[in-house]
This record gives C-alpha cells, structure tokens and sequence, in this order.
C-alpha cells in the first residue's frame, strides 16, 4: 500500500488566527455554542480527515480584552462531538500537572466508548504561572512536571489494561457477568501517585486511547519517545522540519519501539485562496486586523522580552538568559527574527496567524505542494491543519485542498475502519496483564 | 399557577434492580453504549420529565462478578446526552474530595454551555475506602470531607460568578472582545484551597449550574441546606419522608433561604403492570433473579456488619458500634429490618430493587396514587425515578404513570423554558461580583 499522509484538524475557536474573531466571515459568540463545533466535526469528517483536536490550559491566558478566550473545556466538547460523527479521531488536551490518572483514565476511556474507538489524549504538563495559581502550588520546574507525567502515563496505561479485553462475561443464566480473574487491581505504589486500581470502567475499544504529544524540549522529545503514538510540532523551515522528524524516529528504537509506531505532524496554517493573489488578500486583511498590544503581550510572554509599542519596528532586543517554561517554542521565535532580520511588527505579524507555526497563503495546489514536499523528504507523517478562519478555512481546506491531494494519491478517499488508531494505522494494544498471564502459562 | 411535581429520572445501567442484567428483558452489554442512554433520554423526554441523572463513584464498588458494573463516566457522558435532547435537565454526579474546584467548575461550566443551560451537579463527598485507595490518601473523615465539600462549593460558585453576565462586548469595528472589568480573579485563599481565577471559560446560560445534593447525614443536611437546590434522599415510610421534608425546609431559614429554594426528591423505584398482578409478578420474577451472595456483601457493606449464607432465614444481627460512612443509609436499613421483623433473605430482597430506596409495585394508577399522596402531605416536591428495568422501566412510567399525573393536574404538557432551572422553577443567580458592584455604587 503507498505511504497515505494523515491530516488532524486543529480546531480553536472561530479561527487560528489571533485577529479571526475581527474578520467579518466569523461568528465570535459562537465561541461556546456546541454547534459551530459540531459543524467544524462534520466538515472535517466530510473531508475523511483522520482526527480534529482541540488545545487547553487550565488558566484564562492572553488578554481577553483583545481577543475571543473563554471556551469550552475539550474532553466535555468532545463528547458532544462523538455524537454527531461516525469515523473522525476525536483528540482533547489535558494536562498531567494538575490531575489524578484515574480520574484521567476513566474519562478518556469512557470516551474511547461513547465514540466507538476514536479517543485520543494530547497529554500536557502546565507549564505556566497562571496555571500553578489556579491550583495553590508552586509552578513545578519543568524535570519535575516531566516526571510527574511520566509516572502519570505508567498508571494510565495500567488503568486501561486493569479489564482484559475478555473479562465480561454477561452469563445471565449462571448469574456471572464477569470474571474477575480478568480485572487487575494495579497496585501501583509510585513516587507521585499510589493508585489500587481497577479503573470502573470496563476496557475500550481502543484498547487504550490514542496517546499524543506536542512539547518539543529535550525532556519532550525523550517523553514522545517513550509514550507518544503521535506528535504535533510547530517547525518553520524543511530542513528543521526534517530534522526534528529524524530526530523524534531516532530516539524511539532505544525504547524498543519501531519508526511507524510513531506519527510526527507538523502545524500549518493555510491561508487559501483560489488564486494566490486572493490568498494573499486574504492575509493581509487579516493582517490589517491585529491588534499589536495584543500580540505584543503574547510575545513577551513567550520568549521572556519584556516589549512597548515602542519596540515595534526595532529588530527583537537581545535575549535575556533562559527561563522556564516552553523553551523549544521560544527558541523557535527568537530564530524565526534572527533569520529573517524582523522588526517586532514584522514578527507580529508572521506569529498572529499560528503563534509560531507556518503560515502559508497560495491556492489549494501550492498549499497541496508544501505538504506534499514535506512528506516526500522526510519531515512529516502528516499535518496538524490550523485554519485562520473557522468554519471557512476548514471547509476551503476539505473542499480545494483534500480532493487535490486525494488526486496525487497522498490522501485516502474512505475511511479504512472505525477507530482513531484505525486512521492513523496503529494497533490496537493488548492488555500488559494478559500477556503476564499467557507469560506464566507458556513459562 | 398550581404547584406541579418535579420528576427526575434516575438512571442506571440497565436498571436499578439488582438482578436487572439478568433479567431477559434488559440487554447488559449496552452498559457502555451511549446509544443506550441516549434513547433514555429521549424517553425521558418525550415524558416532559424535568432531569435525568447518573450516580458515580471513583472505585469499582459491588462484586462485579454477580452485577453488571463498569459503566461510563457521567459528565462525559451527559454531554453526549446533551446533543440528543432539547428540554431535559442533565445532572452528573462529581466528588468535591478527590477532584480540584478549577475543573469542576470548569466541566459544569462547559457541560451548560453545550446542553444550553441543562447542566446539574450531585455533589458527593466520596465515603468509602476504596475511593480512597485509588488517590493514594488516607480516608479523610465525616466531617473533614463535609469542611473540604464546603469550601470546594465556595470556590466553585466564584469561579461560576467569575466572568460577569455582560463581560463580552464582542466589539469587532474597536478591538474589543471583553470588558475585562467584567471579569474578576477571585483571590481565593481558604484552608483547603487557594485559587486565583476567573475561570477560562464564560458565564454559562444558567449563571450557575443547579446544585444537587443526596447525604441525609446531620452534616449532609447543613451542606443541602447551605447550597443545594434540590436534594435526593431514601425515605421508606411517609412520615420518615414528611419528617425529612420538614427537616430540611426548617433548616433553610438561618442561611436566609425560602422553603421554595431547594425541592425535595425521595427516590422511589416503581414496578409498573397493567394490572396489580401482573406488576407483582414481575417484581417475583426480579426477585428470583436475586444473588444472596451480592446482596450479602452489599448489606454488610452498607451495615458495617458481617454476614454469610448462613444468616439468610435469621433475622438482621444486633447492630455493632457506630462506624464512619453512609450513616443515614445504614440507619434506614436496620430501621426497616426492625419495623418489619425481616429475616435477612426477605431484607435482601427488599433492598434488591433500590438500595434502600422505596419500591412500590401496583398498576400506573396506584404508582400516581403513591406519588400524589406523598406530594400532598407534605413529604415531596417531586420524585427521582428509579426504574427497575431499562429502557423498558422508564418507558412504561413516561407512557403510563405520566398521562395518569397529567390527568390529575400533577405534572407538566409541556416543558415551560429551556433550562434545568426553569423546569425545576428556580431563579436564575446573578453574578456576586456584578452585584458588589451595583451595592458600591448605591452606597
């Protein structure tokens, strides 16, 4: 079979873009309606796209003053998206910083059933100051959130295993509806967590949900490397592309795992038109709408500038010494100026359309180039489409740039199955504790 | 306008009985079928009932072996509900002991944004200790949950209050998207939890999601009278439930609420025939169905003490010293061993069909004889359904115990609004910090 690439639509609110909620093709109050999403679910899902996902914190971040914050919480969203869609991966950020794994556990795998198989978890540590604030704690440094996520992955994964894919019996006549030989208290006694286990919720579909994750530091690539099936990433050149790609397919044979056990999938933020001079149009009127205090703000935040008005059209001022926090995207930013010699408006504007992602405005068959080089030379499985606008760069993208990819043969035109790991061509796990006990048996 | 019962439908598995899995007109393996509960829903719904709720603990309690455990997470699943229905109230049971009141606020928030402003909590305080074994905690006590359940509610309440009903401007032409004066951290810093706020997501349709609570404990009855809006409670006899009732609108006067504030719903699990015969055959065929070994275990569980097969023909043993948990529901059940001078089998078979809860079997007139009966002698507000069989339970009282209500003039045609509120008749709170406001500039 060709090598398919794998599309996740990434949905945030009316758009990817910072000024979105301005342009006269959005709805804003539509922001928490259940119904703008399920829209966006049943456009993606038209578009046979393998999953759509939404990001969080746990905080209200970025000045709401200028901008359309306040929405929903995913994993609650999703259930409500399961209901109105049949095939499409259904992926919720939550993070591992300031929750319990079972209650994490059971709310992924009663997900995984609602939807028939299509859960899947972006799995987040926290890393703001906000965040800590909400919770009455110190804003753990970032090896200390990493461990934590990492224990916090072991008891999940117990969790969802504890219940044999065969422990429910459902004998009504002998009175026994499970065996319960084939459910597994975990017994895990750890550094961060003691959880008896069993989860009280018998095994998904999946097996387990989906696991994916976005950070790309050195602790983040090592923690994708261990537990990751796929990872999104924000990469604005080829060839950093490629070798953030070979990198994440390097590290993964030291944990026994095999290059296709993982999928890595860039961002990108298509700004269609159907001809380049309307996308470009298109671009700039969005660019006409950002508010620079805003964006100022967001960048400060991110690369640890303090920055005025005034700054803006001086080149980024010299970095200060490191801080903590999301280090591989600041690093990001600070490279995208430098390379390119931006003013701090000119880098604004390059970062208002996907907050370090690439941005690229041209017609379905320039935008279906760029993916396609991407994946033809080694930097991407796939891709985490942004929209700048929601619900009409997703429906541009499902209708213009997916039927041309399914053209060159790059994109399928059904679905091949009913789960998530279905679209993404990963397998369903078995339970650890079955295979211990078919271990003893053979031993 | 004549007072009119509230009527919440209580759901289950596939059924509140005991033995309801094994009964040949249930279907166990939709335990984790959200189509299953969807079709409940609707069901409910087309019966105009007020609500429908999922009770939910954080450990798998009851041996599995001989009951159909396992079942799904309700706020996942409520919200899944949410996109089937239109009217009907969705009421998800979350513990305040092993969870964080910036989620908890959050997921309600976000479950009334989606059902429109449906959403209900049942707040549970978590007693047992193999809830416990799963947080890695000690079994914190009685009254240092009931402390921890208090001030979690207070916190949750200004995270509700957080954002001001008119904080979104929506200002596109000016940039505007929030009046962040509108918009308040709440600084909260108490003995259990410190929480800076607001809350990321905006104020939902009900301004508060309705506060539900069903501990009959003396501090269970403080909490309720303190902060609930409805309050679920087991009464066996009338006068228990005219007792309770008087008990509960009694207390409301000190914390400066009305009678009218908080309803009052006993659970009772009707075994509905078209004849009296036919409904106390069905309750036989139920109770055949019985396991004395999951009865037994239950009963000890809920009484604190031991007992074996061996017990089955004796009457209930002598009562040991008091033990920390369900108190009040211990109480109802020795009670009722006592007052009917039950052998252990028949006490079994009593508490088979709702967990102490009353059952009652007779024809759809003697069943709206009950309810009536208790609705006007001061003993309830309305009643929290609980079938015996599902869907078949429910559907037999929407199209047989409903239009007999109707008829009498004790229940509702239609649905009077949209909200979980509305159909319980309760007001709508304003926001505390949009109201310190009003009361600064009056003074």
């Amino acid at each position: 079979m060709t090598r398919k690439l794998h599309l996740n639509a990434f949905l945030m609110g009316v758009g990817h873009h910072e000024a979105a909620w301005r342009h006269p093709r959005t709805e804003p109050s539509r922001l928490t309606d259940v119904r703008h999403y399920q829209e966006l679910a049943r456009i993606a899902e038209r578009g046979k796209l393998d999953s759509l996902f939404l990001a969080d914190g746990v905080a209200l971040q970025g000045n709401v003053r200028h901008n359309a914050l306040g929405g929903l919480e995913p994993l609650t969203l999703l259930a409500a998206l399961a209901s109105v869609t049949d095939h499409i991966g259904l992926i919720a950020t939550v993070s591992t910083t300031y929750n319990e794994p079972f209650h994490v556990a059971r709310k992924f795998a009663s997900l995984d059933h609602i939807s028939g198989g299509r859960a899947g978890w972006n799995i987040v540590t926290s890393a703001s100051e906000a965040e800590a604030l909400n919770f009455g704690v110190e804003r753990p440094a970032h090896a200390a959130r990493y461990a934590r996520a990492d224990e916090f992955l072991d008891v999940v994964g117990k969790l969802w295993d504890s219940w044999e894919d065969d422990a429910i019996l459902g004998d009504r006549a002998g009175g026994l509806y499970a065996d319960t030989g084939k459910i597994h208290p975990i017994e895990h006694a750890g550094h961060h967590f003691a959880v008896r286990g069993p989860l009280n919720t018998s095994r998904s579909p999946q097996g387990r949900p989906l696991l994916v994750q976005a950070g790309s530091s050195e602790d983040g690539k090592e923690f994708a490397a261990r537990h990751a099936e796929a990872v999104f990433t924000a990469q604005q050149t080829l060839e950093e592309g490629q070798e953030f790609y070979t990198d994440i397919k390097r590290r993964l044979a030291a944990h026994g795992r095999q290059p296709g056990d993982v999928l890595v999938l860039p961002g990108i933020s298509p700004i269609i038109g159907s001809t380049e001079r309307e996308a470009l149009h298109l671009e700039k009127e969005l660019e006409d709408l950002i508010i620079p205090a805003y964006g100022l703000a967001q960048l400060s935040h991110m690369t640890g500038i303090e920055l005025s008005e005034d700054d803006l059209d001086r080149p980024l001022p010299d970095v200060p010494t490191e801080t903590e926090g999301a280090q591989s995207r600041r690093k990001l930013v600070i490279d995208l100026a430098r390379r390119e010699r931006l003013t701090v408006r000119q880098l604004l504007n390059r970062l208002a359309g996907g907050r370090g992602h690439r941005v690229v405005a041209g017609t379905p068959e320039q935008i279906a180039d760029q993916l396609q080089e991407w994946f033809f030379t080694g930097a991407a499985d796939g891709f985490n489409i942004m929209p700048p606008l929601l619900p009409l760069g997703l429906s541009d993208f499902v209708d213009h740039v997916v039927p041309e990819l399914q053209i060159r043969g790059l994109f399928r035109y059904e679905y091949e199955g009913r789960t998530l790991r279905d679209n993404y061509g990963l397998t369903r796990p078995a339970s650890r504790y079955a295979a211990r006990l078919e271990a003893a048996v053979a031993g």
